[in-house]
């Protein structure tokens, strides 16, 4: 452990994590997906902190935003310099407490660290699956993570929280599966993309396509649209900061230079910041990933999945206590849309409560170390553990 | 006449123009720019509506935004299917009355609509300029257009307006041709872009630079870059509207189905909306004129432009009467931003007014037809001409 205290001067870092595969093992042996169409195998990675208690009511599930991954706290190994994306939320002592709860996160379906997804193999050629991989959408998603907690042996979960595309599969795990959900923390969500989300997606998709390198969703054994994904990786990062964030972040200042270079090599601190977040995210992602996820997120939702084409009855089925937690700044999932969220959940009688926090960071907000945050997420699950 | 009248039934249409060329012709046949290059010849394109009085104290100069051109209204020819782009605004009996004004309007420095821009032919070289082309910054461009306002023998501007980069210009004259500018009034437009502003300008410059076919500025004589430079209008339409404006124009209504493709051709009416406008625009815009004019509208700041590096210190020189206008929901350049202008041109005592214009329409209000607007212009520039 004393080596993961450089990493942590607090001492409280999650410690070392594995992560581990579950591969759907029963017959058939695949799943019918949204589209209709059947998906099989399905391996779903995912990573565990803290200790399941003998009455297995002790579960937090984390689910992660687009392009995050299991690997939520702690360090894979004592060399690894950089912990898990949620590491100032989770560990010991932390608003979720490892030292109390199981945290389970997983992978999504569809992605690209460890779970199935268009980047792997398709048993059925041997190659990788490309565009052949069938479009998934988060209640698909969903769908495998139920699958993984059953063979976990977790009939309840205690509470569950993720922001952003995360937020969106905690909403529908609460209508999906509404018995096994004490408490849910859908943070920095909506229950449906705006025309304004789906068009930075879409944009961003295009970006990829339009490279030639992306050759159809074909490029495993060849060149990869580096460049594409980079675009759309860096319209992605506007839209997780906010104009004021990126006022007090960069200003108009310049990078390495006194004056304007009066070239296209990039002036500006936001330019060399946004170059820096394109280059980073190729080496880790996959385009075509990236395509699938957005697509799913766009796809979502809630009020259009039921009959009734209701925001109240969506949740009609829902029997979780919710906190609902919107940031001031975000743009791309602005609070009047958790807003719209917590009315339909009041409707039917639902246990909610709602939190506008003041940051100016935007969308990204909920990543950050927030006390505001820490305070809420532990009393919150403190308390549901009453409600078990 | 009487074939415009088919396009306008309110018979208020400027009828027919002609786009016209001035070429520098005074020795050294060249500009100084602020980048300390020298760039000549240079021609600029223009058009003019109206008549010029004999006191030539009737002029108003309309600047045009990014991607804007000379064609500020009415039509080329009779079979001619669209009017000019503030045709809305600029007409006998309009906001801006042809019937009264004599307006200019022209293409700016490094454009691709007949002014000299990265597109033209090179004379050293014969060939066209490409990344040759010199940097330009808005100052540069006022600086071309003075000497058409000179050619045309114009020796004051009765008022000048424009909107977004147009606005740009507007402040840019006010600052560097003070004693020929009667009144001003710069609309939804900015002192300098804020971090936010330049994000979006340079992830769209990513996007035509990543296309193959950009080829560093030299694809003149293959293929171009249509892909990229679609995606980069598509970023650039995101931001001339606003979430609000999206939601009432296209909300999730999908094109032309009526359940989701589960492919990614598309499901959405927002993104029909965005590939169209992207396609559209790759016919008619140069990939490496966009990104001069991106570039040019990013260097652009009044504050650091003068000594002080103060606001207040910009306007010291100017003299106009200004009448500044936003909208509330362009969250391009926000409000605060032109706030922040007025208040500088106050405290140098100048007459200003300021107005916000509750518009819900973006960025983008600043072009529609709206009412407020037009009674707001033609009342500010007939008391203009009180103090001619």
């Amino acid at each position: 452990m004393s080596e993961y205290i450089r990493h942590d001067p607090s001492g409280r870092s999650a410690g070392r994590v594995e992560k581990k595969y579950f591969t759907f093992a029963e017959p058939p042996n695949e799943m019918v997906l949204d589209s209709g169409r059947r998906l099989g195998p399905i391996t779903i990675a995912y990573e565990t902190l803290g200790t399941l208690n003998a009455e297995r009511n002790n579960v937090v599930l984390v689910l992660h935003a687009l392009t995050g991954d299991s690997h939520v706290a702690g360090y894979y190994s004592e060399t690894d310099d950089k912990p898990g994306w949620w590491d100032n939320m989770v560990g010991p002592g932390k608003g979720i407490d490892t030292d109390k709860y199981f945290v389970v996160c997983s992978n999504v379906l569809g992605g690209c660290m460890g779970s199935t997804g268009p980047a792997s193999i398709d048993p059925a050629t041997g190659r990788r699956y490309g565009l052949n991989f069938p479009m998934v959408t988060i209640s698909d998603m969903v769908r495998a993570q139920k699958a993984l907690i059953d063979h976990l042996g977790i009939e309840r979960i205690l509470s569950m929280t993720g922001g952003s595309m995360g937020g969106m599969q905690v909403l529908q795990w609460c209508i999906q599966y509404p018995e096994m959900v004490v408490s849910a923390i859908p943070l920095a969500t909506t229950m449906r993309h705006s025309a304004l989300a789906i068009a930075f997606n879409e944009v961003a998709r295009q970006a990829i396509i339009a490279d030639p390198n992306w050759n159809n969703g074909n490029y495993y054994y060849g060149s990869k649209p580096d460049l594409g994904l980079s675009v759309a990786r860096m319209i992605g990062h506007i839209t997780y900061l906010s104009d004021e964030a990126m006022r007090h972040k960069f200003g108009r200042r310049l990078q390495d230079r006194n004056d304007f270079s009066f070239n296209f090599e990039g002036d500006f601190q936001v330019e060399s910041y946004l170059h820096y977040q394109g280059a980073k995210f190729v080496d880790r992602f996959d385009a075509n990933s990236f395509l699938y996820i957005t697509k799913a997120a766009d796809y979502f939702d809630l009020i259009r999945q039921n009959e009734k084409n209701s925001a109240v009855d969506a949740f009609s089925k829902a029997a979780a206590r919710f906190m609902v937690i919107s940031f001031t700044s975000d743009w791309l999932y602005p609070t009047y849309q958790s807003r719209d969220m917590v009315k339909a959940m009041k409707k039917n009688g639902l246990d909610v409560s709602f939190c506008e926090i003041e940051a100016e960071w935007g969308h990204d907000a909920f990543l950050l170390p927030n006390e505001r945050l820490d305070t809420l997420i532990r009393g919150f699950i403190e308390s549901a553990d009453e409600h078990f």
